[in-house]
């Protein structure tokens, strides 16, 4: 088979976009895998909240696309291979962020074909502002990965970012909460155990 | 929100297996990033070629569901936490392995409640026979991943294993061309080249 030059010319920019990507792998979290043994990258952290897309759909505050959700959760970080990740407790300007994470989308998705790269920026910025029912429970599961990682890990960003139970509610538990109530009142007696034990 | 006692031991068997899985971050594969700073593992790995799923569903042989390819590869290595990462160019007991994994998949797939067990282990068997055209997609894109990863970092698998392009070929060409012969098309010359040059 030989391939017509428009066609290699649409592959050779769709691989250009994948090999980009691939940079993600390198993104270091603040979160550590369960059994601390590292920090968790963003690419394994997409993968893992895709699964728990996958796993957990039927806890959704509202009627959710699960398959578009799983897409949105493939992409969500993307932007930090030019951006960094954000920490969640840390004290970051966020509409410096903001600027840089749009410029990020435009500079990676617009590595794809037109069309598609327009459909990922689409998909990536309904996440961002977290107001289709698919966003907010996208947003929900974001939130939930890293205090079961914690917990399983001994105590991970918390220890290290010295925060309280009532910053974690306020953060984290709102946003769970929004999108996916049913695994806020699962997780929440549970760190309130920890901090009971711990803090 | 109170959970009830049945709502509860739903999602403990659901986070039991979400936390599970996390150990697939820690299976290394005889893939490097594209970089080659160090080996990739096979949790970020799944997250990529979900995401080589969401951007190349054009170059199926046949018609697919491009959701349930996607959700079999966030699945696919899964079994590799009990039995380990299978390189390509390497040379084990084939029967040996499939009875090593189908062991794992009943093992950890079977954390779940009894009727997701049954629907992602019924996923993970439909990958690993080939048949169905999403399941021929999805493994072709399991195998054009790795020589894109090499050709960026210079090598990778193919130097360690000293393979031959005829090795290539017949190990990953055919499946690659039997699920997406346009991406075979498009990657051959560039082996074929890296060959030339460097062997
Ligand atoms: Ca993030």
């Amino acid at each position: 088979m030989k391939l017509p030059p428009q066609g290699a010319a649409r592959i050779e920019a769709q691989m250009a976009f994948l090999c980009e990507v691939d940079r993600l792998k390198s993104v270091v979290r603040a979160t550590t895998l369960c059994d601390g043994s590292r920090r968790e990258n963003s690419g394994e952290h997409s993968w893992h909240i895709a699964l728990y897309a996958m796993t957990l759909a039927e806890h959704a505050a509202a009627d959710v696309d699960i398959n578009r959700v799983i897409k949105m959760l493939l992409l969500h970080d993307i932007v930090e291979i030019d951006s960094g990740d954000n920490p969640i407790f840390g004290a970051a300007d966020q509409s410096a962020v903001e600027a840089k994470e749009d410029a990020a989308a435009l500079r990676i998705f617009g590595l794809l074909p037109a069309e598609q790269s327009h459909e990922f920026i689409t998909l990536w910025r309904e996440f961002e502002a977290a107001k289709t029912p698919d966003a907010v429970f996208a947003k929900s599961l974001d939130r939930f990965q890293p205090p079961n990682q914690n917990l399983a890990s001994g105590g991970g960003s918390w220890i290290e970012y010295d925060v309280s139970f009532e910053t974690i509610e306020a953060r984290v538990g709102s946003k769970v909460a929004r999108g996916a109530p049913r695994l806020w009142a699962y997780i929440k007696p549970k760190i309130q155990n920890w901090f009971a034990q711990n803090r």
